[in-house]
């Protein structure tokens, strides 16, 4: 940190994109450079926060930002800067009035030490900080609202029901069979390692699990585990387990389409065949966005905070430290080599 | 007609099925039989109606009661049997205390001249004959209820948006059409024929209407059309149409999943690509099946018959004439030879 008349200089590593990803992202596509921050919000920059970014979080969305599209979302990465995602933070500066120095909030943020954080729309200050501050990359941020209005906005469940989950000890998954269990739903998941699959059913209390790579066909197997069929299915994989599910829905099932991340690498997706299943059980397949949810946020502290007080709810993190590990641990989603939420650590809120 | 002491005995033509079906089917595999029919409910048949069937319905769905498939479906056709359908008929003789002799009713009934319909459970009076009878198979019966629920209770259809509609000359697309012009939607059809394009824009006041044989790229063709995207789509075709229309559905779009006739003949059905945009569009796919909604027919019924009358809505029927001409026009459906709704006249009310 080099100070010169007022103005505080740091250094700041930074992860960006080397080029347009093709199939599945390597770490080499991820490269990580030095650069420096000026520690203090430029003076035409209202209504901004400059952060010390503590969390990063992997999520399989990120990958879709990759790719080279003709698209209108501002979201999507450009070669030579550096990725964004959702982060724990602690503001250094702020031109906003609702943040001050300080602060820790969480939300989306860049994939360096510090950020500018030009608009702020989407960040909320931390409100409990008596958790570990990981969890608001996952059961306390993005994936926890995602499991929240995804099941219950969007499965419409009721007790008893039979709800399937795949990639079930994800960021997400491991939520959506917990709260299935709570509601007193019948829950199995799937998900790619014996270790997952021990998660599942010791940790967060999962009736069944199978390990979907040891299933040569995918339909009997969901036959075996859902002899009466599936009421719910929340969908985080795509492809032919997705086609095996349809087969294997009930009468006025529901699939809540959340991601499909064994699409995401493909240079084309796979073909879906047994949609007519639809229109037999009159089924009900809706993709939802996050975001569109993020108003309900505070209504699901109020649910959730307590649970994890009450130690009802479980949340398993699989944490990287250092930006440096960052890129290996986001490619690392797309093989399944994570064991639960992945975040990467840059530093501890103490610290800074 | 032979009367021996009590019994008064019928000459009953039959379409049967010859056997499974696989691909399209043919009219060989609908052959006419003769047989012969007691003019009387059997005595230990109670609650239930005989009839003469007066007009006969083709639709879809029948293609698929011809597969040899495990199912627990008892609507599933046999080989050897007569084909069932929907139909208006002459109650002959009852044994139900809703129907006496002389009734007019529509609902499930055999391709045949007459039938002992031991269930009539989904058999409803004709409460107005001043329309034409053969509307029973259509406007006023299953493929209007249809339309009803699917556009109504599925689409969750606002004035203004944009909609379109595949195989829209058919039974039901027809109707969906015009309802969603009478609520100040933008109405889009696909069919496949130049008779069919004109009759969609001139005489069901479509906005616009396509050829899809007559386009190579969908995708490009729908853009075309809906430069601002899809709010709405009525799916009754499936396959590359479902795969294009996915790609330009707009943000939180609505697909009423009704039917899928371009599938029903493929060993296997085509893949569906591009189903992650029901994510990044936050689209509600919805199969449904009319019956679900057979509890609404009257409240219908009081919306549509006023529009008949008044000539704000208008349906153009496709009747062949005679029992024999009804496997040609149930075959026909799945090249779409017939220009509206395919109907077989087999008798005029007054004469039976």
């Amino acid at each position: 940190m080099a100070e010169m008349e007022d103005e505080v200089i740091a250094n700041n590593k930074q992860v960006i994109l080397k080029d347009y990803v093709k199939g599945f992202p390597q770490e080499s596509d991820l490269p990580l450079v030095s650069s420096t921050v000026k520690l203090k919000i430029p003076g035409d920059c209202h209504d901004a926060v400059l952060v010390r970014n503590l969390y990063l979080s992997c999520d399989p969305y990120m990958r879709n930002l990759m790719n080279m599209i003709e698209s209108d979302d501002p979201n999507m990465y450009s070669p030579g800067s550096p990725i964004r995602g959702y982060g724990v933070s602690r503001v250094v500066d702020s031109s906003h009035s609702n943040f001050k120095k300080g602060d820790l909030i969480w939300g989306l943020t860049g994939w360096e030490e510090y950020s500018l954080i030009r608009n702020p729309s989407s960040s909320f200050k931390i409100p409990d900080a008596t958790v570990p501050l990981s969890y608001y990359t996952g059961i306390l941020g993005m994936p926890g609202m995602t499991a929240y209005a995804g099941f219950y906005e969007i499965c419409s469940p009721k007790k008893g029901e039979y709800v399937f989950i795949s990639a079930a000890s994800g960021a997400v998954g491991q939520l959506v069979g917990q709260f299935a269990k709570l509601l007193g739903c019948y829950v199995v998941g799937s998900a790619g390692s014996k270790d997952k699959i021990e998660l599942l059913k010791n940790k967060f209390g999962f009736d069944d699990a199978f390990n979907y790579k040891e299933e040569k066909d995918l339909n009997a197997t969901l036959k075996r585990y859902f002899p009466e069929g599936i009421d719910i299915y929340f969908e985080n994989v795509g492809g032919k387990m997705l086609d095996a599910v349809l087969l294997n829905m009930r009468l006025h099932g529901r699939i809540a389409v959340c991601g499909m991340i064994s699409q995401y690498n493909l240079d084309q997706p796979e073909g879906v065949h047994n949609l007519f299943t639809l229109v037999s059980k009159r089924v009900r397949m809706q993709g939802f966005v996050v975001v569109d949810y993020y108003h309900l946020y505070h209504k699901y502290l109020d649910m959730i905070l307590p649970l994890i007080k009450e130690g009802k709810i479980t949340y398993v993190e699989d944490i990287a430290q250092g930006l440096e590990s960052g890129p290996r641990a986001l490619v690392g989603l797309f093989s399944g080599r994570n064991v639960g939420k992945q975040v990467v650590a840059l530093a501890r809120a103490d610290d800074v």
